[in-house]
């Protein structure tokens, strides 16, 4: 795990401080431990506080993850726009957003923590499933307004969830060192093909057995 | 978590069969909970038999884990002859062959096991970046034969990865109640693009800052 923020230990802030110290050490301790080893211990260890004092802010660590794991974008604003408009270059804008997003270490550390935490704990497995089915899947299936937008939206899902985890948890090479550039061309036409490409087996989703049940 | 195994409970079976069940009942806690949850006690319990003696036969969990989850096929032998050959059907056969392999329930286990591990242990994520990095990936490279071969097959690791996550451990809808057929062929295509499709920004690494790296 990175250094800890010792220059937190010993102040007394106020509690809106307070509080975003707590949400901070949380947000890394979840990205970098997971979900299960970032115990209300560990976090207020991290924050410099008590652990009374962790509970007293978010109540139990679940209250606490989904406090300060929220999406670092609105899906429903951003991803639509994305997709839609002129729809050859929607796999460029999709990998140029994503890629942007995870490259910035605050955005970077809530989307693994969620991911990691997803393999974890079926609670928030459940959690992290509407984030991204019902929330990021969602939005890229209303930007698309076609009869197989979900099994394409999900698809996209398949593919990013896999570079949260190759790249940023297991950190397969050369994949890991990839520059960003390069990531956003390697995956470019990947995201263009589940966007926009065919799928000739789910026309209408007959094939897909679940593909009608949201 | 599934039904455990009760008809082992009380049984008095002979070295073989108990050190089998337990590694069994190993593969479905880790596969189910994840790893930081398939303690050593509810592997015993599982497997209806005292903890200690699943000390006994693996020393630790780690080194269970190591033992029991091992690949459903040995990557070498199977994975060159896949990609090679007639290049413009290697996503085919690569698809219909990771498929095939997840949809078995027993090398579902093992694979969901080492993804959902990896995402909570350090350790274990060592063990399957190894795995999935100097064997997978690098049994692909091998079969492809080519400058950017670690590059592709690191993507490809990341999309397979994907799969396994958004299908089977978050269960993103409708891919995760997609018909395995249906599956192959939504994913054939980009499998082929990593595979042999043109990357133009690596064509000898030069701009991928690890490529060169193992």
């Amino acid at each position: 795990m990175a250094t800890p923020n010792r220059s937190r230990r010993g102040r007394r802030p106020g509690t809106s401080d307070t509080r975003e110290a707590i949400a901070e050490a949380a947000r890394r301790c979840f990205a970098e431990l997971g979900y299960d080893r970032a115990s209300i211990r560990v976090v207020a260890e991290q924050a410099g506080v008590d652990p009374a004092l962790v509970m007293h802010f978010f109540g139990s660590k679940q209250k606490l993850f989904v406090s300060v794991m929220s999406l670092p974008f609105e899906p429903e604003d951003v991803l639509p726009a994305l997709v839609a408009g002129r729809s050859s270059e929607a796999g460029l804008r999709l990998a140029r957003f994503i890629v942007g997003v995870l490259e910035q270490p605050q955005p970077r550390m809530v989307i693994t923590g969620m991911v990691r935490a997803a393999a974890a704990e079926p609670e928030v497995a459940d959690l992290v499933r509407d984030a991204v089915s019902s929330r990021m899947v969602g939005a890229i299936a209303t930007g698309l307004a076609v009869a197989d937008a979900p099994l394409r939206a999900s698809l996209v899902g398949s593919q990013i969830i896999g570079v949260v985890m190759a790249r940023y948890v297991i950190r397969v090479e050369p994949l890991a060192s990839l520059a960003p550039d390069a990531l956003v061309e390697a995956l470019t036409p990947n995201l263009q093909r589940y966007l926009t490409g065919p799928l000739p087996l789910v026309p209408g989703g007959e094939r897909a057995r679940g593909a009608g049940a949201r």
